[in-house]
């Protein structure tokens, strides 16, 4: 179906059906769509924490790569994560979406469903937004507003020398699938199917930050999505402090090892530099790192791994035959400097 | 110069030196630009209110009608009067932007520079936001969060059957200049330059809407974008009510009046049906309206008229010659139904 035959207000209508319309629910929005501004009643005794990402075809994603589903789950990921990363619960979405007249409206209707089965695992509510017409190409941007308990805040500044470098999942994965779908269908044929999932469908680690900080063991925290090597260094210029990567310990999974071989790459890098792993970066002191990495998983199940540590200046790269090579903070860049 | 010769982070930095870095201001937000998510303390027993808004090259703006500051000027105050539509203050926006490469550096720091000097206008923190590569053109999406005492906050839907309809301003101003930049720049110069103004620098109504909001008289409220007859349809259906507007009370400007002849076109038209006003359309008890106009007037200076009145069902015009038309409610819509 053209999105001319049903117009604006009735794609509205469409997508209202799908995300929920006015009212209140759990999440604490109680005016969504159908006012100027979504109304929201905050948690007393919180921190606000928002965020925002856009997402532009043929520069974040290609269609042809993910289905319409698997986008809107992908779009509202990347901004859980980042909520994640602040220690913090997410609350509410808006979403602006600008398409051109070739799309059909089963393909926004798709976005939205994807975007709201994720909204629903996290008790998160779609609260507005926009929907407007691009000229060529489509155009996703996402605000997800949540919440911390003061005492939990994690920034990227707390880090101090001495700090254990913890890590959830494993790392490369979603780079692998990356350069397995820009080899072309062949390529993504060959290579294990959890490495385009990895790629399609992040997990914002929302359960994994939270039981992180609710030890008040972590000093500095982020989420991983331009590759460890470039994170780690965001994390050293806010903390104005240093570090050490372990390349031994750095979580790679079989099905990445196995995805790099095909494709010819080094799983190593993929993980230092490929980015969109979405996985947790954590600065924890050394004497309750085991009480962090037990409080993740005894919630959650996931693992964890201590890749290094933080040291009062200087990245380093400690590679298995005990030699140090500099660690630069190449990660992906838009408008990359010359 | 080019968006390469700076990349990604040095373009962070230099739009980070405008709109300010880390650390607390009187907007609320104790953590800006530098971490995932921005942080930030809200007002306390109040609600919040959000609103986000996307702005597209050659759909929503050329950037031959409007320096990059208007843009970024424009671009923002959409937002504000959204959160003013809802009877709040602003605290913080979100901005995403998308921005191709023959795009000067010094053409972004401008649109930062425009949205700034308005941010600070209404103590507004630019907190975060992304920016990032585009295939072709600029587009700019921004978030405003806001709060309102939850008494005071204004919707679309509270309108009842003998409220009078009040409107702040005048009305088709912006509609006139955007007709005469669409006409061409020889057109444009022979209109009065401030429907010209009207367009590219639209004045977000938050001190009148919460002069309005602070009597307890406000019933429906919301900000005029897409002409009048069409957001007056968009109480109606939200409130459940019709209404009756008087054209010869609608407030038309001298300058529209005369950039209409200049255009041949109808100044009343363009105040129904033209958009990006953002004024100010009310609902107010008739034994409480002159208290409210006053409350607004003499907190801000500006005008306000009453233009028509809520009835039970139906939407008509009345004419200067005393027969009723009906009143069709089609303003702008992306993706206009066949």
């Amino acid at each position: 179906m053209q999105l001319s035959e049903v117009g604006e207000f009735g794609l509205i209508h469409r997508l209202s059906a799908i995300i929920g319309g006015r009212g209140g629910d759990p999440s604490g929005v109680f005016l969504g769509l159908g006012d100027d501004a979504a109304g929201f009643q905050p948690p007393e005794n919180r921190h606000l924490v928002a965020t925002a990402d856009m997402l532009v075809e043929e520069i974040h994603f290609r269609r042809s790569w993910l289905s319409s589903r698997a986008l809107g789950w992908k779009a509202l990921a990347v901004n859980l994560s980042d909520v994640a990363a602040m220690g913090g619960e997410p609350h509410f979405a808006l979403v602006c979406i600008a398409v051109d007249s070739p799309t059909s409206v089963e393909y926004v209707e798709g976005i939205y469903a994807g975007m709201q089965s994720l909204a629903e695992r996290f008790g998160v509510r779609i609260a507005g937004g926009d929907t407007v017409r691009s000229r060529a190409g489509l155009t996703l941007s996402i605000t997800v507003v949540g919440s911390v308990e003061p005492e939990r805040l994690a920034t990227r500044a707390g880090a101090r020398p001495g700090d254990l470098l913890v890590v959830t999942g494993t790392l490369g994965d979603s780079a692998a699938g990356c350069m397995a779908l820009l080899a072309g269908p062949r390529a993504a044929e060959k290579v294990p199917p959890s490495v385009l999932e990895a790629h399609r469908l992040p997990q914002p680690r929302i359960a994994e930050a939270r039981a992180a900080v609710a030890t008040g063991a972590v000093t500095a925290l982020m989420d991983i999505s331009d590759g460890l090597a470039g994170d780690l260094h965001h994390i050293c210029e806010e903390s104005g402090v240093g570090a050490e990567l372990d390349a031994g310990a750095i979580p790679l999974s079989e099905a990445c090892r196995d995805a790099a071989a095909r494709l010819r790459l080094d799983p190593l890098q993929l993980a230092l530099t490929g980015g969109e792993d979405y996985e947790l970066l954590l600065a924890v002191s050394p004497e309750r790192v085991d009480e962090v990495r037990a409080a993740i998983t005894e919630a959650t199940g996931t693992r964890t791994s201590v890749v290094g540590q933080i040291q009062p200046a200087g990245c380093q790269l400690l590679l298995p035959n005990g030699t140090r090579v500099p660690l630069s903070g190449a990660g992906y860049q838009h408008f990359p400097s010359e």
